[in-house]
């Protein structure tokens, strides 16, 4: 039987047609993290998988990650997310590095996932983080980074929204007003998160199971409530807990001075789970019908180096997958044409004797920065014009015995009909016939 | 006890001194095979192990490999090299696309290596090919594009040559001169490989394991001893054989009149292995003392698509691998300096009441290009150009009160000395300072 010519299960092959959205992704991801002074790293593929039972807890380590035992007996893991492996290589050289770090990462993970719409085995994911400064406006940069990079794309206010809480404002309530036991808190977390997803009978079945007061019933409905920032500060201040969001409070005030506060809302369901997070938690939400889901998220942590025996460093960043974020752009008609793609000049011969010719002419023009698709082997004359049209090319470099004797190259612009005979010596030019396009 | 830091064995942090190195090398990498026309694709992390036995033997599956058993029961391996994904996906596409089609991928792969100088178990591989060619002429491409890369890292000859056979005469040389069976050839294959890298006694004896006549192992010697192309022709003429060097000739005639000629070396013992290779085949090596070794191989093929039930489709590439080509740049010291990162400005503000105006400066600035490394709070007057030093800026901007009262921030080039106050509204003259860099 002969092999599939399928891809692993989950996984996608990346032809030139996707990876020129692939590129076009990417290339704006770098672009909007450097603009913001974020510096590339990367780790390895594999970590092992201790690294990941310290951070996330059983979790993740159960079902969803590729593991397996290398031959020298290390249990070992590929990559599921960056931030133990970036918690790790910040735990190596935080001590002697100037302070506030800011990193950028655009890599691969594979999770055991059940293949459906925006979810694959393989994804790309850029993550950004910045280590050691303040917090709230280190916060605040974090959620401009994301809001940029999205505008960036040609997004705007219609089609997503970044909405925000703060750990620190959700544990006093759960401690201060809710009167939960730690463990009742974590699971009102986990109740938290997915109060979007369920109805409010099973809602109210869920917290009921958490909480029997209720007084705290009532006051934990409230707080899910709370539309905004300002009645979240109201609700506090009847318990006299104000003092708690001085943070969050501080994060507010840069954003109501900003360009970016019509996009910004409080969400008093926005917790982030279990995860490390201990401050500022957001979620970018995708507005369109039929896409309502985050697309991405993050948040400011201060405990990640513990596992390393290391003394605490504030950290704040988020993470942004390929795949949601296509469907996003896609959703919202933000992807240019990229169907074909793009060369600067065809070159062509007719004859054996022309070839000379046309390669060193193909050499030259390269180290022009020109892009040269050289026909490989003799044309004839009328295949010419179909082979360029195929290959989406403008412009078009023709060499045949003619050209030849006269030591020129025929150029012709395919769009506008223009046509040129130029000497093969004038590269100069021939580049500003090239630049006509 | 603590977690280790480091990285998981034969893998590599990438920090963003090291990302530097890695984008200057990917980035070189792109821009030379855009120049001649190949399209970026890339393919799945993962691939099944079946793949991998169809295409290469037992040989690299046993040691090498990193391969498990996924919860799905499928038996599954990190990629070791892109060759067999390459073929799969064109087995996808070949008959719809217009040939010839050039591709080329930077990706991540894994062996279970002994990590040692120029070998880790997490590399990155440039891989590119062209299908559906004529065989000369795309051998004559491909082996351009390796050198004009190196050459865009500032390579000359003095620092590599690229070594080439073929295939296609080899098996003539055995088949019709020395009258080898098959399996003869194939252990003949094998002590050529070895052949530079022992002594001549060590030589001898492994030709005798193969060959018992003593005509053979002439012949065989003498194969081994040609040193030009030239020698080859004659060497085949004495046996009416240099048809089968037709393709061979066509390539040399070619590289006769280019200007990569200098390069290019015949050389017989340059045969790739066991591999799926059936013509021009070449190695590219390193000529400093200290590191000479191949740097990088590929060749032409014919079969590939074969495992697939595919009709056969002419193919030719090769794979050029990151830690080989750094190792190379280093020893001719071709590297540029990246130590230090650059971006084009920072702007530092004195007080709180300046932050939103710095934030927004930040922004504005961002939107134009400009990579803007923002202090993240409040900064004293005396720690600015100290920090500014150790982030490697040229540029500062300053605001603070007396700025922020005159509308205006104030510029400085660190290197000039040159400084300047410019209001806040004039974008386009505080870009035009940023300029005199």
């Amino acid at each position: 039987m002969a092999l599939s010519k399928k891809p692993y299960k989950g996984c996608r092959d990346f032809f030139p047609k996707d990876m020129r959205f692939r590129n076009y992704i990417f290339d704006i991801m770098e672009k909007t993290c450097e603009s913001f002074a974020y510096e590339p790293y990367d780790g390895p593929l594999l970590e092992e998988v201790k690294l990941y039972l310290a951070k996330s807890g059983e979790e993740l380590i159960g079902d969803q990650i590729y593991d397996f035992t290398d031959k020298g007996n290390r249990h070992v893991a590929i990559r599921p997310e960056m931030t133990p492996t970036v918690a790790r290589m910040a735990a190596q050289v935080h001590r002697e590095i100037v302070k506030p770090f800011r990193w950028y990462s655009i890599s691969n993970f594979m999770r055991y996932e059940k293949p459906q719409r925006g979810r694959v085995r393989e994804f790309t994911q850029l993550n950004i983080d910045v280590f050691g400064a303040p917090d709230a406006i280190a916060a605040y940069e974090v959620v401009d980074v994301a809001c940029t990079l999205l505008k960036n794309y040609g997004a705007d206010q219609k089609m997503f929204s970044i909405q925000i809480n703060d750990r620190v404002v959700v544990d006093a309530v759960f401690k201060n007003i809710l009167k939960l036991e730690e463990e009742q808190s974590l699971k009102l977390y986990k109740v938290i998160d997915k109060s979007k997803k369920v109805t409010t009978e099973a809602l109210d079945k869920m917290i009921g199971e958490v909480i029997s007061d209720e007084n705290a019933t009532l006051n934990f409905k409230k707080y899910l409530n709370l539309s905004s920032f300002e009645d979240l500060i109201l609700f506090l201040k009847e318990y006299n807990l104000e003092e708690k969001a001085s943070n969050f409070i501080s994060f507010n005030d840069k954003i109501k001075d900003s360009n970016i506060k019509e996009y910004i809302n409080f969400d008093p369901t926005i917790v982030r789970g279990l995860d490390y997070y201990t401050g500022i938690v957001f979620e970018i939400f995708d507005k369109h019908p039929d896409n309502r889901r985050a697309i991405a998220g993050g948040g400011a942590y201060a405990n990640l180096l513990q596992i390393f025996n290391e003394q605490p460093l504030a950290g704040i960043g988020f993470g942004l997958g390929d795949v949601t974020l296509k469907d996003f752009l896609e959703s919202h008609s933000l992807l240019p044409d990229l169907t074909k793609p793009s060369h600067d000049l065809m070159i062509a011969y007719f004859d054996e004797e022309s070839e000379a010719t046309a390669l060193k002419l193909a050499s030259t023009l390269r180290t022009e920065g020109v892009k040269v698709d050289l026909s490989l082997g003799v044309m004839r004359f009328k295949k010419v014009f179909k082979t360029a049209e195929q290959r989406n090319h403008t412009m078009l470099a023709m060499i045949g015995e003619n050209e030849r004797k006269d030591g020129v190259v025929q150029l012709k612009n395919l769009k506008t009909k223009d046509q040129k005979n130029i000497e093969l010596e004038s590269i100069k030019e021939i580049i500003d016939f090239l630049k006509n396009i």
